[in-house]
């Protein structure tokens, strides 16, 4: 690589790399329209999904793998202006024990609702998830790898709790974050909108009215996933079409929102793909 | 309760305390043929399934909910003791950020292969899971959460990587460790074991011949599950009855193992209900 062109960091003191750290903070984040990009898997999958990176740090001592350099020079090939950091400011500015030496800082996710008009035109019958107010970046991760493994046409973050673009979402996503069309909005707009589109709400409950696999799941259809503590709010409860029950023979407690999203999206696509056969 | 017959810990530096920190390492655990369970609902489990608890450390100053003292006169009417520590000395023992003032130590679970030899006799078509060496104690526990949740009829964890006892997989299964019957073995005795009492092998991998969903799961049969990094090693791999491909719209590393066994062991009961209902 040509390090002579390349800005570097020495100091953990840097302000730059205090600028960084504070982007861990979600008032820091939002005041900035930035967030932190971490990790080379992560890296990778913004990347291949044209998500345009602001700035790469970088840390050779610290890189992992073999493939580092190629991922650099691709993502230099968009503009992109590349920092070399000491490791002390590096592991300063990273989240993971064990960082790799990448960090990206990219503009945040600016989808909108109506970002969603071209899919109702060109899909029949698109597949959601409505995440309200998840807690767990680990268990937003998961539902944006679900989602991402059965394709799922979008996943709507709704009144966010954690917001998606908190470090450990980015992490515990594995970068699907990337990889599926995922946005913020409120409740209620949301409920309108999908309302408006033709598009059934799904809740599971354990009083759903019926089992979640002796439910029709393959017309135009949000899966409504709710807190970890208190389940979906009233609102989507009542106004869900469809009231769903995952048969448990264990205890209650057993099945968080991440296992119920990925039991809900694995179904969802087992009826998709028996239906398409059909036809 | 009954302050004055209890054995008061005071200090941070008390043998006991001590002794009890050093079960967080398996060496010690090993050796000591004991291990921990931390927190209310992990207890509460253990007792619902007549699980002996040792000894109960508590530190009221920490509870968080209004039951720990009916959950501690039933731990307490089986001849357990009840040892009251005081919050310097609790929160020295304790693995987690916000201890709730509960710990337990028990003795190890000593169950074998050869203890499914009821199972085998009492049902036509066990589900079991093969779980061979998981390194991460969040995937132990979630595949053990799964488990319990579809009412698998044993878990096997195989050339363990990370051991059942480890206070993490504890906590990450939230007690379903108590009730799924659940052993640690040897690979080759396990599928030897498995062979004899004619339960199919069903390994997942990208290139297996059937969709899973397209396989029949109602017969006597070993989910088998693998490493983080690796997946199952050859030796599952190669004498699989059933090689099943999970579709993927997605990247490949969307879907961890133990999002896979949720997916898995949700079919295999979907299935399973189908055919109740049939017969």
């Amino acid at each position: 690589m040509d390090n002579e062109t390349m800005k570097q960091i020495e100091s953990a003191q840097n302000p730059e790399v205090k600028a960084l750290v504070k982007l861990r903070k979600r008032r820091d984040r939002d005041q900035s329209g930035l967030f932190l990009i971490e990790g080379y898997r992560e890296l990778l999958r913004a990347v291949e999904n044209d998500f345009p990176i602001q700035k790469l740090y970088i840390c050779p001592e610290l890189f992992l793998g073999s493939n580092e350099g190629e991922l650099i020079r691709n993502i230099r090939s968009k503009g992109t202006e590349i920092i070399q950091c000491s490791p002390k400011a590096f592991e300063k500015v990273s989240y993971r024990d064990r960082p790799d030496g990448l960090i990206g800082i990219a503009p945040q996710i600016e989808r909108k609702l109506t970002d969603l008009e071209a899919l109702f035109k060109e899909k029949d019958s698109p597949l959601l998830v409505v995440a309200e107010a998840i807690e767990k970046p680990g268990n937003l991760g998961t539902i944006l790898r679900s989602s991402d493994a059965v394709g799922v046409d979008g996943v709507l973050v709704c009144d966010r709790c954690t917001d998606i673009h908190n470090p450990n979402v980015v992490r515990a996503s594995v970068g699907t974050l990337f990889t599926v069309p995922v946005l913020e909005s409120d409740g209620d707009e949301t409920l309108a909108y999908l309302r408006e589109n033709g598009v059934k709400i799904l809740a599971a409950t354990p009083d759903g009215d019926t089992l979640y696999t002796e439910t029709d799941l393959t017309g135009p259809l949000a899966i409504a996933l709710g807190t970890e503590q208190l389940g979906l709010s009233d609102k989507w409860m009542e106004q869900a079409d469809l009231r769903v029950r995952i048969p448990m023979q264990g205890c209650a407690d057993s099945l968080n929102v991440a296992m119920a999203s990925t039991a809900l999206l694995f179904e969802a696509a087992r009826q998709r793909r028996e239906k398409a056969k059909e036809a």
